[in-house]
This record gives structure tokens, C-alpha cells and sequence, in this order.
């Protein structure tokens, strides 16, 4: 299969890395801004050329749109516009709502399959790809009924070869727990690192004390703004709603540690405990 | 040499490992208030005898205290008043200021030293115990200026087998460091988990939809509160004052997100990715 990538990053090109491992893609065509990140991406074997959209679309039987989120609605239309019924376009981004809507009433809308492979790393660019990307973890597939049964298939196969347990979403709905329990977890990364940076001017303190702990809850704060802005505010409403949560969940916390109230901040760590139960 | 551990739980258990592992302890004796957690403990080879407190006192060559926090002053007291001027007395408890001015006019001071090595997991109990434990970490130590030469050389001696550098603090900037880089994260990760679990309704969802980044923000919510709790509220004005900062962090992302700034998120992000400068 001809696969053309639009977007080399962390998610693109680990994509590629993985098709081209478990044989599905016989070739790889990509599409980069970038200069930088289009010779990267070259050099790493992500891609075996670097083509024009419009070029790489007319050649491709899958087309990935894995750019940032703010552009993959406009992409899907320009891919959709020039897509045959036997082509397929697939995007892999964190955001469905819009998306979604914008395809929906599209001549075409029947090639167009919504993906998001549950993983991601911290860092981004080509140099980011990963071998071991995607396997095992879940992937969500968006309005299923409005796209092909043949163009479902195809991307249905993938994810079966790649070993990720497919669950089907409406877009609302995938946003909305998105929300709940990935883009949250990025906004209190990066608020934990200012804050860190705001209260301890001494580095080296932060570098000599910091354990395990920190570094785990501090880990997304490495991620990309060309990535996170897009998604935050595509997802403006739903990360509001939980934010607005966490600021009273920690408030809660504040006043109980105010007043010495052990009991209190017990029974909210035990039920925070039970968390456990959820995930490993 | 014999040596005492008071608490065999995740980090006096993986005491009790590494100092035979390394050959250190010729002997354990463990102290453990909890029934099942001493038969564990026995089980897993974490002491060849549990003894009371006293009698343990009378026989080691060391006394470390592992307990939870808040017992830690109170103990150190007692075992103080026990040792003669060859017997060490070490915590490797996470609070020094309170224990510091504790034991300072005691009649027996050179013979405590205050320890606290920069490891720990989410888990805890006996079974949480670890043979890779400290490796590695660095270990803070305070105070030593009131401690014996010979008391001091004998802990340094420990942490250097164990390849744990040596920090050197005063036990009010121990407990003002690690508010900012170990105990904010705690609250911050139970918080996240209280979030979830209050706006996520169906658990299935959290299954399914988690991956790596929630998994790593949310890990340390699994922590004790008997641990846990004793910190809070034993460093509550370090917290207090780390919180409100990171509460105001989120509410300046918050309106940010609430006027779609674009350019403020951006800015915000990449001085949050300023933190990779200081851990890995």
C-alpha cells in the first residue's frame, strides 16, 4: 500500500515507522513545512520522498493527516476533494468535534475514517518517531457509520495488525472523556512546572531534590505548544468544565490542610487512591 | 553490623534490602506496630527478628526510623535517651524542620543524624519494598554540624555504597525544597485523580481511554495518606504556599483558555518546556 503522511512529528512519523515495520506500507510519502523536519525525517527513513500535498494525495491509497489539530479539518476537505472511491483518508489527531462536523456533508465524506491511537510521548519532531508507538493501546474510531464499510476496513486492519483494540466513539463523546482524562493531565503539567519555576529560583535545588515523583507529574510539561495550544482551545468547553474541577478539587485540598484537618485530607486521599482500580 | 529499622514499610523494607544486598547489615531487627505487616515483613526477609522498641534500641549498632512523619520526633527522642555514645540514630523520614528542633538540646544530639534519600514509589507496605531502591538518588543530610564526626562518617559511609551523592541542608530549606519539587506533586496528582473520578462518571471510559500521560500525572495518587497525610500537614506552610501558586498558575491558564489566547497559552507552554533544562 502507498501511504502518504501528512505531519513527520511524534505521531506521523511513528506512524510511518510502524507500517513500514509490520509491512503495510510499501511506500512512504510525506509531507513536511518544515525544512528542517523534512531532511530529519529523510535521513531517519520515515519517508521515502518528501512530495506536495496535492502530488502525494493523487499517488497515495492512504492518506494520514497528522498535523496539528487546528489544520486537519481544512486538510480532510482538500484531501476529500481530490480522493477517489477506492483511496482512503485517515487522520490520527486528539480532536473529533470539529472535524467531524466540517467533513460530514462533504461529497466524499465516505473515504474519510477519524483515528486517535491512544499514545503519545512528550516530545515531538521526527526525531521523537518510535518503533514501539501505538502497540497495545487503544485506538478511537469516530462515526464509523458515515464513512465507507471498505474504508473502515482498511483502517480497522491496520490497528488489528498494529495489536490496538479499537473502540468506536461519537466525536462529543470522545472529546468530552479526552478531556477527562488526557488534556487535563497536560494543563496540570505545565501549570506544576511554572509553578516550580515561579517558587524555586535555585535550579540546582530542583535538579539535586527532585525524585521520581516529580518528574512524572511534571513529564508532559516537555510537550509541544504547537501541538497542545491547537488542542486546548479546539477543545475550549470540555477542558474549561474539568479545569474548573481541579482548581475546586485542590482548593478543597487547601482549606483542609488550613485546618489541620487530617481526616478530612485522609478521606480525599483514599478515595483518590481508588484510582487504582482504574489503572494499572 | 546490627542494625534497627523502626517501620518496615516501602522505605525501611528497601533499607532493610539494600544494607544486606550490600552486605552493611550483618543483622536486621525490625520494629513494626502492625501485625500483618511484620509477619510480611519476616516473609520477605526484611528483618531476622521483630523486637520492641526498646529492646531494639538496647542491641543495635544503628537505629533508623521509618515510620510515618509524624511519629518520627517523638521516637528519635526516646531512642536518644537509650543509646550509648557508639550507637547511631538516623530517620530517613521526608519532614526535618519540627525533628531538627526536637532533638537539638537533647543530651544525646551527636549521636542523631537526619537523613532523607530522594526515592520513593506510590506503594507502600512491606510488600512495596524494593532491592533497587536509593541507587543512585541523592540523599539530603541536615544538620550535620550537631552531629558526632564519627556519626555523620558512619550514615556518609552508608549512602556511599549505596552510590547515593550527599547533599548538605538546613533543615528549614529541606522542608521549604521539597515542598516545591516532592510534595506539590503529591497534591497535584491526587487532586487530578479526584477530578477524574468526580467528573468521570463511567469508569470504563478512564479504562479505555487513558494512556501514558494521564497514567504518569496521576501515578503518585495511589500514595498512602498514613504517609502522606503527617507530610501535608507537618510542612503546611511550604505546601500552603506552593499551592496557592499552582492554583493561580491554573486559574492564569484558565482565562487564558476562557479568551482563546492563543499567543498567552504559547508563551506559557514554552516556559513550562524550560523545565527539561533541569530534569531529564
Amino acid at each position: 500500500m502507498k501511504v502518504l503522511i501528512a505531519g513527520l512529528g511524534l505521531i506521523g512519523g511513528s506512524l510511518a515507522l510502524v507500517l513500514r515495520d509490520h509491512g503495510i506500507a510499501s511506500e512512504i510519502l510525506g509531507v513536511e513545512n518544515s525544512e528542517t523536519h523534512a531532511a530529519e525525517a529523510l535521513k531517519l527513513g520515515l519517508a521515502d520522498r518528501i512530495v506536495g500535498f496535492d502530488e502525494g494525495v493523487a499517488e497515495a491509497d492512504l492518506i494520514v493527516l497528522a498535523t496539528p489539530v487546528d489544520t486537519i479539518p481544512l486538510m480532510a476537505v482538500k484531501a476529500l476533494n481530490r480522493v477517489n472511491d477506492k483511496q482512503v483518508v485517515m487522520d490520527v489527531g486528539s480532536i473529533k468535534g470539529e472535524l467531524c462536523e466540517v467533513v460530514s456533508m462533504h461529497a466524499h465524506r465516505g473515504r474519510f475514517v477519524a483515528a486517535h491511537p491512544m499514545w503519545g510521548t512528550e516530545y515531538s519532531g521526527p526525531q521523537a518517531a518510535r518503533h514501539d508507538a501505538f502497540t497495545g493501546r487503544n485506538v478511537v474510531l469516530c462515526d464509523t457509520a458515515h464513512s465507507d464499510p471498505d474504508a473502515v476496513a482498511c483502517v480497522e486492519a491496520i490497528f488489528r495488525e498494529l495489536k490496538c483494540p479499537i473502540i468506536y466513539m461519537d466525536p462529543e463523546e470522545h472529546d468530552l472523556h479526552t478531556a477527562y482524562v488526557s488534556h487535563i493531565s497536560h494543563v496540570t503539567s505545565f501549570a506544576l512546572a511554572l509553578t516550580v519555576l515561579e517558587k524555586e529560583r535555585e535550579e540546582q535545588h530542583i535538579f539535586d531534590l527532585a525524585g521520581g515523583g516529580f518528574e512524572s507529574t511534571v513529564r508532559l510539561a516537555k510537550s509541544s505548544a504547537s501541538t497542545w495550544v491547537p488542542i486546548l482551545l479546539r477543545n475550549k468547553y470540555n477542558v474549561l468544565d474539568v479545569l474548573r474541577e481541579h482548581i475546586h478539587q485542590l482548593q478543597i485540598m487547601r482549606k483542609m490542610l488550613e485546618r489541620d484537618d487530617a481526616e478530612g485530607l485522609r478521606g480525599l486521599m483514599e478515595r483518590a487512591n481508588t484510582i487504582q482500580r482504574i489503572i494499572k
